[in-house]
């Protein structure tokens, strides 16, 4: 049987592999200088953290070790906000807690040293994310350790600092909502038939059909992010073919990474609930 | 910096993204019963076996323990003759003596105890393999666990089961031949360019146009397995069309399986020698 650490890296690979993802890259489709094979080594990176968790090293510091392993190849981030659904989830499922109101729970218990290294995790490859708001510029990401400081002096847990962005990421909504959409995307998975490459592109539809993605939104903007949602509509009606899309999303440099990122955390869920692989 | 293990299991996941691999599983091709995603979850419970070649687990068991995580999927055998390539690799690798020569001293020193645990292997997974020859039926390796009194009477080491198999099985010949195939695929992808599974479509064609793969002589006997190679040459001289071919060979289930174990294992190699991802 695997263990909760494989079924977590396990998921980042059946999460890649998903096709077709319009804007995604997927089995059949990659962009120059972001590319499957990164997102393979991305996984197996990435396993050194994730299974810390069984050994009880917190949220953050496992997600830290994750994401610098993650980072050992050359296509730069492929997996930091997978990985940022999957570590709570991995967290409440080693613990044997992985239900929506138990993985709240493992969220609220973050402290301010999970947010130090969450923070810490930003020095290990460039993530975008938007500009912080008006009065928060110390608390910006991407200074990394530099904002530990002010992390500590304000008592900053990482949970505070996901509440903090869940209006404008999906990820942290994730967090704030009891990984809501996460749980959906593994009832879907396990309803569905078929190879898991389809179930999880169809995953990944439905999520993206349901709400904007905040990954696009911060890249290419609202209107974008608004359009691909309604495009994933026009494939799920049967007007619009979701092969072309996947295309013309690559073409024009759309990724719906969150989306991404929350069809990953569906996934482990699925894996866990015993999807069959 | 990824350890030996973790650049082992990043090898089967190379591997099985190399495309196109006429016959084989790729990101492109799969068969029915035999997915893309039987191997990425081939290739996480793997992991569990290998990394004990670290901690100095002996190269039989190490290999029974990836074999049977490998084992964890329902497409059955994924990736037992390519662990069977990777596990004395990856214990030269670990000993810092990945050559040649150094390997065939590393596979030199296998004992009885390692052949006990190479039988027992094949109790988690259906391997296909020839029948014995006249007078060997007690050491069938389908026999499992009950051949390991025949093999302890007998003393005979993990070498030596794979000299016996040397002529009829490409993986066994790499055993003898100090993995000569394997290093030369590792140097042909570290001199290519470009994305990984296209250096390692093209190692997998090179190897197969050398010479007749021995689990396709197995399953579909010597004629096809010649036409095989014939076949990888016509690619490689321009005259067919290696996404046909890979159509025609999943269609007619001619699946090269032996030239993927030796890819693994030139990846696993071009990996430990600075083939950046």
């Amino acid at each position: 049987m695997r263990d909760p650490a494989e079924n977590a890296q396990l998921a980042l690979l059946l999460e890649v592999a998903g096709t077709p993802k319009p804007g995604n890259v997927d089995r059949r489709r990659e962009y120059d200088d972001l590319r499957f094979e990164h997102f393979l080594a991305g996984a197996v990176g990435s396993y050194r953290g994730l299974r810390t968790v069984a050994c009880g090293e917190p949220i953050g510091t496992a997600f830290e070790r994750a994401v610098a392993g993650m980072s050992e190849q050359s296509g730069g981030n492929t997996q930091f906000g997978a990985l940022l659904v999957i570590a709570p989830l991995l967290k409440a499922a080693v613990d044997d807690r992985l239900t929506s109101d138990e993985v709240t729970e493992t969220v609220a218990e973050t402290t301010v040293e999970d947010a130090c290294a969450f923070y810490r995790a930003f020095e290990h490859v460039d993530v975008a994310v938007d500009d912080p708001p008006d009065g928060l510029e110390e608390l910006d990401v991407r200074r990394g350790r530099d904002a530990e400081e002010t992390l500590r002096e304000r008592g900053v847990t990482l949970y505070e600092v996901m509440e903090r962005s869940a209006d404008i990421d999906g990820v942290a909504a994730e967090w704030t909502s009891g990984f809501e959409r996460s749980f959906e995307a593994a009832s879907w998975l396990l309803a569905d038939e078929g190879p898991i490459y389809r179930r999880a592109s169809r995953a990944f539809l439905r999520l993206l059909a349901d709400e904007p993605d905040t990954f696009i939104a911060t890249r290419n903007g609202d209107a974008t992010a608004e359009e691909a949602t309604r495009r994933a509509r026009a494939v799920l009606a049967g007007e619009e073919d979701a092969e072309e899309l996947a295309e013309e999303f690559v073409a024009r440099d759309i990724n719906p990474g969150t989306t991404a990122d929350i069809t990953a955390g569906g996934l482990f869920i699925a894996l866990e609930d015993g999807l069959v692989i």
